[in-house]
Parts: C-alpha cells; sequence; structure tokens
C-alpha cells in the first residue's frame, strides 16, 4: 500500500517538513493548511517541489464547520470552499478532508448535513475534486465513523466519500467492525495515529499525545484488517499530532514514522519484510574510554580477567563466566569519554537479523571495520548505540572473537562464590524525544518484548524507564529518559551483571579494592520496617550498600560500583522469578549518586 | 495560621528542600518518606537542622495500607507502624498521615477500618503521636472526606483525626461544605495543593499536575473557609506533586509557593496584606542595548522622536503620543544584548503597590539608582523583567520623567495619520518552570486579571501564551513560553504600539525607510478565502504584511517590524471590542521569523 504522512506531523517548516518525507521513502504527503499558510512557496512552487522529490500530495486538510449549517453559513461556506478548491488546482491536490463540524452553528440534521456535502461535492466536481467527509470524536453532532458514513450513504454522490481516522474511531472505543460494511470505494482516505491508552479530554489527548503505530496503546493493525477487508484502496496516511515530534529534528522523526507503517504492513500481513530473529543473548557491551584504567581496575575488582586483545584495535576482552566487556580505548573515546557504545547481541542468525533491521530503516553500519577484521552485521540504535548481531563461537558462522587474539589469560571459574555469570541487562539513556520511539525499535528491529513505562523519581527531574527483553531475559535492555531535553546525553549508563550471590559478590569487589556506592542507613531501617529478615541478612545489606525488592514470588538485590565517565556497574541477584529492574529503589541509589558528582 | 510545605514539593536534596522552605519563610514542613530515605542524614541529624532553621515538622508522611485488612497482615501493619513511629521519635514528628488503603487486601468494612484505626491510634498513642487519616482520591474503599471521618468518628479515639487534602476532595467534585460537620480538634491536618482542570485520570493528575493555591482551577478559598469555620487550627500545608517543580530551584519554587499561601489567606480573610494597587497604565518600556543605533532607527521610523536623556545615565526617552520607550546603552546590555529589561506601570500610588509587591514576596530592588535619582519603588518579576511603580507628570508625586532633561525635540502631534497613542502590550518570554507562577504573580502582586492560556504551533515546537490585564485593557501583557526548557531566554519578545490606523502606520514607517516582516501570499489567499473585505482593502495588507483576526464584534490589524537582538515591535489596531492578540496568525508570524534568522 502506498505510505503518506500529514505534513503536521513533522517540525520545521514546509520544505523540510516534504525533504524530511521523500528521504523517509513515503509516497505521498498530505498538506496541513497552516502549513501552506506559512511557507513563502507559491502552491504552484509546493506542486512542482513535491513533484521533484517523488512525493504524491494525497490530501489537503482540513475544511472545517462547513455542513449542517443555516442557509446564510452554508453560502458562506461554499463560497470559502470555492476558493480552496482553487488553490488545490494549483497545489495539484485531488482530495479534500472535511471534519465534521464543531461549530455552535451545526443543526442535528443528518438530512441536512447530506444535502449540503451533496452541494459541496457538486462543486467539487466541477473542479475534479474529491470530498472526504470525517467524523471528528468531538464534532458537535456527527463525532463517530459510523455517522459520518450514514450521512456519506444518504447524500449519494460521486465525488463524497468518508475518511477513516485511526484516533477518532479508537479514542471513543468505538466498534471498528462495521468498518467492513463500507464500501471499499467510498473510503476516500484512511488517516493512521496511535496514542498512549490515557483517561483524558480527547481532543487535550489529540491535539498533543497521538503518535505513530506501535507507539501507543490502540489496535491500529486490527482496525486496518478491516479497512483492507473493506476493500480501501487508498494509502495508510499518518496525521500525528505530538508535542514532542514538533520539536524533534524532522528527519529522525519521518524515518520512525516510516517504519511504524512498515511494522503495521507486516502485522496486517499487507507487508512481508523479512521475520524477526529475536536475539538469544547478550555476547558482549563494548565501552569506549580514554583512559582503560580506571574502568579495568573496577572490572578487575568485579572479577573480570582481561582475556583477549583485538588484533587491529586497541580494545581488550574483558570476561568473567559468560559475561564479556570489550574496553576500546580508539578514537570514538576522545569524543564521548567513558561511555557504553555498543551491545553484541548473540543472534541465531546475524545476517537475518541485519536484514530485518535494513528493511525496517535502521542504519546499517559497515560490515568490516579493517580488511582483515571478521566481518560483523551491526546497526545503530535510535540513540545511537551500536547494535552488532553476533555469534559467539559457534562453529557454524563466523565468531566475533575471531578478531581476537588470547591474552594468555583463561576466564575464571563462574563457580566461585560471588563470581558473575552473565550480564543481566543494559541501562540505555534515551535521546528526550526519542523514548517512545526506542521502545518501538527495539521491539519491530529486535522482536523483543517491551515492558511497562515506569516513572523514577530523580531529586532533580523525574525519569522515565522502560525495559525491552527476550522471553527468558537472557536479553534485558532497560531505556531510560530523563526529565527534560536539558538532560540528553549527560546521565549514567551501566551494564548490571548477574551474580548468584550478591552478598559474596559485593565482598569479594571490596576485598579486591572496589568502591561500592554506600547507601543511606534511613533505606534499612525502613527495609526493617517493611519485612522481615533472617539474622545477619541485612546488616550485611547495610554493610556493602545491598538494594532490596520483593514482588509476588521474587526477590532482588542489588548493589552499585562507583561511576567512572557515564558509565557504572550493578551486581545484581535475581530469585523466585523477579522479573524487574528495582525501581522501587532507584530513587534512593539517584539521590545518593548526586551527592557523589555535581548535579547534571 | 502557620505554613508548611511538604519536602515533595521541592526539588534537591533533604538539605536543599528544608533550606529553600526556612528561606522563604515556612514555619514548618512536611517531611516525605522517600527525601528521609535518600538522606545521608539520620533522623536525629534532620531533627537538629530542623529546629537550627526554625522549621517545625508538622508531619511525617504517608503510611500507606495499613487498614481494613486481614488479622494478619494488621500484624505486619501494626510491626511496620511501630517502626515508623520509632522513627518519628528520632525525628521529633508528632503527627503521621495515613492514606486510606488502595490495597487489593482491604476489605469494604468500615467497622473493621475503625477498630483496626483505633487499634493503630492506640499504639501511636505510647509514642505521642497522632494520627491523621485521609481519603485518596483513588482510596480502594474510601475516597471521600466524609467517608473517611465516619470512619475515624466510628473509630472514635484520641490520638485519631482526619486529614484533608483540598486535591483528594476537589478532584472527584465533591462538595466541600461538609467539612464544616467535622470537629475542628479532629481535623489533625489540612494539604492544600491546585490543579490545572483537567479531565483525565485522577492518580496521574494529582502525580504530575498538583500546583499551588492559584495556579491552577480549584476554588481553594472556599474549602478553606470551610475548614477555618469548622475550627481548625493546624497549619496550612502544600503538598504538590509537579513534574516541573521537582526541576526547578527548590529556593524560587519555595518562594512561589509561600506567595501563593500568602494570597490564600488574603482571599479567606485571615491575612491582610496591603490591598492590590491596579496599574492604569504602561508609563514606559525600557529596552537595554549595546548598541542604540538599530533599536533608534527602528523607533525613528515609527515616528517616535528623542524627547529627553537621563541626567546620569546613558538612556534616552522615546516618545509617540502616550508611548514611551527608554534605550539604555548602560552596562547591562553587555550581558543580555538588546532585549525589555524593565516596564514602567502606572500606578495610583506607587508605595503602596510597592508594599504589597514586598508583602507577597516579590523581590524589591533599590529605590534609587543614584544620589540625585528620583527615588523610584521596583521589584523584580519571575522572569527577572524590572517592574518600576511610576507616577507621570502627576503633580502630587514625583515623576520618574525627573530625572530626564528635555533634548529639545517635542513629541509629535499623536492625531498625524497612522500615529501611534500608545503602548498596547508587551509580550515577555518566561522562564519555561516559571510560566503557571508568572501568571499567578501578575495577577496577586499587581491585582492584573489573567486570561485564558493558549497553545500556538511554531515549526519547531509548540507554545504556549496567557495574557494578564487591567480591567480597561490599558495594561496588558503577554506572558509566553516556548516549548521546552532549552528554548530559555533565546526567544524573543515585542512591545506592540496601538495605532487607529494600522495601514496608514505601516505605510508612514516603510515611507521612513522601516523594514516590516513580509507574511506569505498564501496567507491573504486565506484570507480572502474566509472573509469579505472593502475594494483595496486587502491588497493593502498584501503590500504590506498585515496581519487580520476577527472576533464575535471586534477586528485586530497588526503588523511586525524586523528583530533586532531579541525585540521587534508590532503596530496594531484594534477596532469593537477586540480582546485578543491575533494568536490565530501568530503561527504564521513565527514561520516568518524562522526564515529571517537561524533557528533558535
Amino acid at each position: 500500500m502506498r505510505t503518506s504522512i500529514a505534513t503536521v506531523s513533522l517540525s520545521g517548516s514546509l520544505t523540510e517538513k516534504l525533504t524530511a518525507a521523500a528521504r523517509a521513502g513515503f509516497d505521498g504527503v498530505e498538506i496541513f493548511e497552516n502549513d501552506l499558510l506559512a511557507s513563502p512557496l507559491a502552491p504552484e512552487e509546493i506542486r512542482a517541489r513535491t513533484a521533484d522529490l517523488g512525493l504524491r500530495i494525497e490530501l489537503y486538510q482540513p475544511m472545517r464547520d462547513i455542513e449542517a449549517v443555516p442557509r446564510d453559513e452554508f453560502a458562506r461556506n461554499l463560497r470559502r470552499a470555492r476558493h480552496k478548491f482553487e488553490l488545490m488546482g494549483r497545489l495539484g491536490a485531488d482530495t479534500v478532508l472535511v471534519c465534521s463540524s464543531t461549530s455552535p452553528l451545526a443543526l442535528d440534521d443528518d438530512a441536512l448535513a447530506a444535502r449540503q456535502l451533496h452541494q459541496l461535492a457538486d462543486l467539487a466536481e466541477e473542479f475534479g475534486i474529491r470530498v472526504a467527509y470525517e467524523a471528528l470524536a468531538w464534532g458537535r453532532h456527527v463525532n463517530t465513523y459510523d455517522h459520518a458514513w450514514r450521512i456519506v450513504e444518504a447524500a449519494d454522490h460521486p465525488a463524497l466519500g468518508t475518511c477513516l481516522d485511526s484516533f477518532h474511531i479508537l479514542a471513543r472505543g468505538g466498534d471498528p467492525k462495521g468498518i467492513e460494511d463500507i464500501p471499499g470505494e467510498k473510503i476516500f482516505f484512511l488517516q493512521l495515529a496511535d496514542a498512549p491508552l490515557m483517561a483524558m479530554d480527547v481532543l487535550q489527548w489529540s491535539r498533543h499525545y497521538r503518535c505513530f503505530p506501535g507507539q501507543g496503546g490502540f489496535d491500529l493493525a486490527g482496525l486496518l484488517g478491516h479497512v483492507v477487508r473493506a476493500g480501501y484502496q487508498g494509502p495508510l496516511s499518518l496525521e500525528v499530532f505530538n508535542d514532542v515530534f514538533r520539536q524533534a529534528e524532522a528527519g529522525p522523526t519521518a524515518v520512525d514514522a516510516q517504519r511504524s507503517l512498515r511494522v503495521l504492513q507486516e502485522a496486517t500481513g499487507s507487508a512481508t519484510p523479512p521475520a524477526p530473529v529475536v536475539p538469544t543473548g547478550i555476547a558482549f557491551a563494548e565501552l569506549v574510554t580514554p583512559d582503560a584504567e580506571p574502568v579495568a581496575a573496577v572490572l578487575d575488582a568485579l572479577g573480570f580477567i582481561r582475556t583477549a586483545r583485538h588484533r587491529s584495535k586497541p580494545v581488550d576482552l574483558w570476561q568473567q563466566g559468560e559475561a564479556r566487556v570489550l574496553l576500546n580505548t580508539g578514537p570514538a573515546a576522545r569524543r564521548e569519554g567513558t561511555s557504553l557504545a555498543a551491545i553484541g547481541l548473540e543472534s541465531p542468525d546475524p545476517a537475518a537479523a541485519a536484514r530485518r533491521a535494513e528493511a525496517l530503516l535502521a542504519p546499517v553500519l559497515p560490515r568490516r571495520r579493517a580488511p582483515e577484521d571478521v566481518p560483523l552485521d551491526a546497526v545503530a540504535a535510535p540513540d545511537g548505540t551500536e547494535l552488532f548481531f553476533c555469534a559467539t563461537d559457534r562453529p557454524e558462522l563466523p565468531s566475533w572473537t575471531g578478531d581476537f587474539e588470547q591474552a594468555g589469560q583463561r576466564p575464571v571459574d563462574s563457580s566461585v562464590d560471588g563470581s558473575v555469570e552473565r550480564i543481566d541487562h543494559l541501562a540505555l539513556t534515551q535521546p528526550w524525544h526519542q523514548f517512545d520511539e526506542a521502545a518501538l525499535f527495539h521491539r519491530s528491529v529486535l522482536g523483543l518484548a517491551a515492558q511497562e513505562s515506569v516513572d523514577v523519581a530523580d531529586p532533580y527531574g523525574l525519569h522515565r524507564s522502560r525495559a525491552v527483553t527476550n522471553a527468558d531475559g537472557s536479553v534485558r535492555i532497560a531505556l531510560g529518559v530523563g526529565a527534560a531535553p536539558t538532560d540528553d546525553g549527560t546521565r549514567p549508563q551501566h551494564i548490571a551483571l548477574a551474580t548468584p550471590d550478591v552478598v559474596a559478590a559485593a565482598r569479594r569487589f571490596r576485598a579486591a579494592g572496589g568502591r561500592l556506592l554506600p547507601m543511606p542507613a534511613n533505606y534499612y531501617d525502613d527495609l526493617a520496617a517493611r519485612y522481615e529478615f533472617a539474622d545477619g541478612e541485612l546488616a550485611a545489606y547495610r554493610e556493602l550498600g545491598i538494594l532490596y525488592d520483593r514482588e509476588a514470588d521474587g526477590e532482588f538485590r542489588h548493589c552499585y560500583t562507583e561511576t567512572v565517565g557515564r558509565v557504572f556497574f550493578e551486581l545484581v541477584q535475581r530469585d523466585g522469578g523477579y522479573r524487574g529492574y528495582g525501581a522501587q529503589n532507584a530513587p534512593v541509589r539517584l539521590a545518593v549518586q548526586h551527592t557523589r558528582r555535581p548535579p547534571y
């Protein structure tokens, strides 16, 4: 199906919007009237620009408060419509959106609405224009898609059809099944928007919180299924009013938008990108740092061994159990300081994983960094993190470890008390305007499942966090975002390491000279009030700075190292199927981290 | 009445919160448990710190999910409560907040709730502690203040009373009149929060959007009246969960909070600060600039005459009709560039206006800048703009013009076609986190009325704007805020000048070499579609870049100069009682301004 996007969904001038839409692979656009009014380009110039960019103008919108009004008012409305139809001729747009009236002048009279829409369609026909009539969820008398359709049916004019808008239909909780009763050729247009499920005023919800399909909570695949079965042949067009997208760069937003439509089409079977290849583990986490020593000291105290070195690059492999950390002192570090730059995802089929990522518009990174390197499939996540699709020491596939030479040391026996078994999760900070997209990206490109978003109170603002995981929890990535754009890129990232015995791990780390983040005594007094612990247990937590959380069945014990650059490590012990990340304790940890360094 | 604030209402560490509350003049605080848990200070140290700061700990909060539960669960809850009562002893807090249960374990059994609260109160009494039971608006079974009171009444224990929370009461639309039926001595505590009127999930509304009294839409004065009439003797305590306040500096937020309580007490007659002295006009607007020439050229082309110069400072007075603009090339300009730094408000009683401002905690500025200057009362607005309370050439009062010497030129005759009569309005950009407070400040300190807040779509984000005015519209200030914190302080400000004939004024400006902001042709095509104009009228607008808006009775015509530094001028013609500011046209103007300079 053709893809389209309303210019109102993107930030910037009309020219910027059109350019971004074309570059992201859209076939067409809806021209939002205010974008045209504010543009210095004449309609003919806009027409030429869109044609040069390979875009079709699928819709001109919106025309408001037209129908079911007293005769004088309708005469004025027809006069206005004639002006707009002339404009559309100059623009080369052949379909106009008419929204159901919200005017206090509008009468609750379907027959009058139908008669006047018929007259409007007569006029439109003279200009070769089609009128698509849509029910706004807050229309004065017409606010459901089936009501709008009944009026269109009654008006019975070849130049008059209906426009369906997923937001207006689903926000009111209407059953979209009736769409299948509308003849496909009378559905002139389909506008798609998702939205987070919120109990709030529909108009405010619509104007500020719409998002791209898959970023919210609506069943857009179900709705699209009905529309396709009705026989709709027009474009899938995104119309998203979103305060954050208004501020974000148009280029990346348009790519996210196009990706959302590809995923939606896959869900309804109308497109078949390569199937997702869900990663089965974390092969490695790669830290870049201008100075290896401080991070190496922490890794060493955590019990990691430097087992290998890259053949041609200043990259060391540190290992313990199945946990592998690459320490890269190459040029990237000079730009970023110490940070988590890349993740190796253990993939059943790295090449297929990369093909899917590419089909879903993830930026593909070069397969070989140097001629002698093992080829590696990699893409960039929305936050810039490099995601490598890897095989680790599997005979049938080239292993990324092939680029490394043994450094003579063997990884330690992971049965030692307090040893690290593997990476439990990685916590990444997302750009402020990319939080919802980050979850959609990881779900759609990597086939991970997104958990609920949680709020976390930092002393200086509210953070949000949302985890994406595979089914067995062997891949867990916590996507966090700060309170405001000003937080961008300065907040810490961390690597959480799984151990079966966090008390032993913490003791071992301390004995090896590592410094754990101390937690306030008040926190432990509260734990004592809330839970009963075995003798000595709470005392050990208090001594070591171990935090505790409990769910229905499971328990979570965790502690933190001091931060180096933007990065710190967490030691975690999960028991009894605990699925979370200790969000309950995050405010305490954040407060302590603030006291350890200047506020961001 | 004593004033108090919950630590959760302020940003930062517990120490920062306590310090800010004390400096702003609060008598006490509520200690929010999470703030204590995250603090490195022991309870005894917090007790000492609050005492040193002159603060009383009015409340420890919250204790959750205590009552109406099965016996085993209640035993665990009592154990938890004992720990907390011991903590409160160390802290020196004698009242604890118990919120009505939200637990799935809670039973719908008022008798059980009363019995268990009685037992809790027995335990509390041993520690000299009082229990204040509050209905959360989303409590599982108890969610109205009268229901909570019935349970307290049935429990009948001297150490058990109720806590009233304005948000929980008013968010559910309950009638607060019944508060008067509660004996005053059984109202153990009163928490106050306002909120914007929004149709949304109450829990989300409460957690993210609460604000200080007068910043939202609740009738807090009405509620407080009932509480006072019931005989309540405790403190007025603010408990505000607000995403923006969490990020803002604690010091100014605490001052805003304290101001809101003073205004609230005034509204209920329980405090009597000096009465507001509503300004009767704009005496002058003061621009600072490092280079007078570009602004002087615009003023000159607008028809202003440089009529006087300050005796001792590099400040020129430009005048036309009753519009006066000061152009200050003194040291401040080096910091700020060209910007609108001060407003002279014509005041019936400048000294009384300043006394009120001071009583409401507006930062008072020195009365004399130099020994020979006329004394001038001035305060700083939340955005840093200096507000001068002035008299202009009134015999009974010293006039600010006394500091100026005639420059030999007389102001022009304002009956010339297209001349400027006065300043119509001033548009100021507010810091992002101060938008709601800015309106409250201008309302309470200056006695102006706030109009509705409107959203304005800029190509790169959504702006909000809210005007404050006096009754006859001779003082109008439009307070604007950008889409995000990153916009702070970089957006333009402007001075709008009233003329009876904007076409003539625009022509005169252009003839004098001024450059008007050109508006896109598409805008005028749209005007032609929407309205019918007299012959030549629209052509004149198109030629000159004049924008047009129409309301029920009134019309508004306006055009803009190019921007110098952060400042531009607007020429406006209001007819027929038009009350707005052309918000409808602002997106077009903003888009054009973006094309004229690099994006912010």
